[in-house]
């Protein structure tokens, strides 16, 4: 596949747990900064455009987990988006270590985007995206 | 539904996120917590196995958000264990608050257990849950 | 000491890292959590502040570290508010295990309130802690 | 200040709270990636010396805040590294704000070292870091 975005990270101690790896949860931090980054990337500051209101909210996420990151591992989360729908859209994100290349962990993220009334709304410069 | 295992929260503000909500990740925080407090009153302390080097590891998260939790709010995460397969479970989670009794974001988290050389093995204590 | 405020709190097995223990950074968690809920007891709504423009800060955090929590125990933040100069207030906080009342860590969160343009600021509600 | 240490981070933005700014919590974060990219590049991996039974901790932390950091920011946590008894070694750690080097942040954490029975005890490769 194709990811017009990828981002490396390093696992960072604090993120492990009891079993001495990464936490479950802590996958959805990896993935979300990778999306912020990825928008940024595309002229969306995510704070910017919550501070006008615009509220980017996930309405389902898929992980499905392959293997554990430990402390140490670098790796990359590479990401995709795609349009679902008029008013949905979804990033596949996927995490390979480093070190080995191996598939870590697949994420499929469904959002929207509402409007400060919490009605459904894209905007122009997210438009723009699926447009282009 | 009928859920066996029931956990009632109070959202921490430290909790929330730039959009005044409760952070997307957050929720799986919840999700562990509560399945933990469910294993414990059934007799399975998870960090016991854990030193024991039985790991409950979770193969696949699926998450959907109703609703935006907020400061200030208290709720529920409603579970109920099945099994999947001879060495996979499921938990149904389903999160409720409490204001209201709106139902907030529905959850299947599926594991297996794995022995100390990463095998799928169902501990004694385990296999129990689900054949009293 | 005699602490206005007293909550409690068990640990969740995300806050444990890798060494089996309560992460250093979580008790700060608590610890926020716990001025927020005697504040709010007193009448402060943290958010609601927060949206009025009115941000309470912390300036000056000292931790000492006695012991060490872990998975499983519950334990008490036990707090006490204090005036250090007119924009200056601090929390005399401490976090005791409850299955043998052990003070596991003793804490001094100096805070000040700033209004809109950063500017300290104390705000009506807040004054009336320190003049009752 | 000379520091012999210095790390990049940019911050992200589930770690901003409702106040749109840097939680308190998470500059203990911060703080202690840096330490372990510190040690490591001294030699001293974390995860395995915790694997042996040798359990580096902190015994207390002050934390100065100065500013607040927010999304977007990127930033360098410099650190150093002092001995303070035979068996107490602090690190003093600065926040600098990398688009006008502004100090947000001043911390001292004081730690020791403790062998399983969770008595002081400096390992060799931490001793080599103070005499050479």
């Amino acid at each position: 596949m194709e990811y017009p975005h990828s981002l490396e990270f390093k696992v960072r101690d604090y993120e492990c747990d009891l079993q001495g790896v990464v936490n479950n949860a802590v996958y959805q931090n990896y993935l979300e900064h990778a999306r912020h980054e990825y928008l940024q990337a595309e002229g969306i500051n995510f704070a910017e455009i919550t501070a006008k209101g615009i509220n980017l909210v996930v309405v389902r996420a898929e992980l499905d987990y392959r293997d554990s990151l430990q402390s140490n591992d670098t790796f990359l989360v590479k990401s995709k988006l795609e349009r679902v729908s008029p008013v949905r859209f979804r990033f596949i994100q996927d995490i390979y270590r480093l070190s080995d290349n191996k598939l870590m962990l697949q994420a499929v993220i469904t959002g929207t985007s509402l409007n400060q009334r919490g009605r459904p709304f894209v905007p122009e410069s997210l438009e723009r995206l699926f447009t282009e």
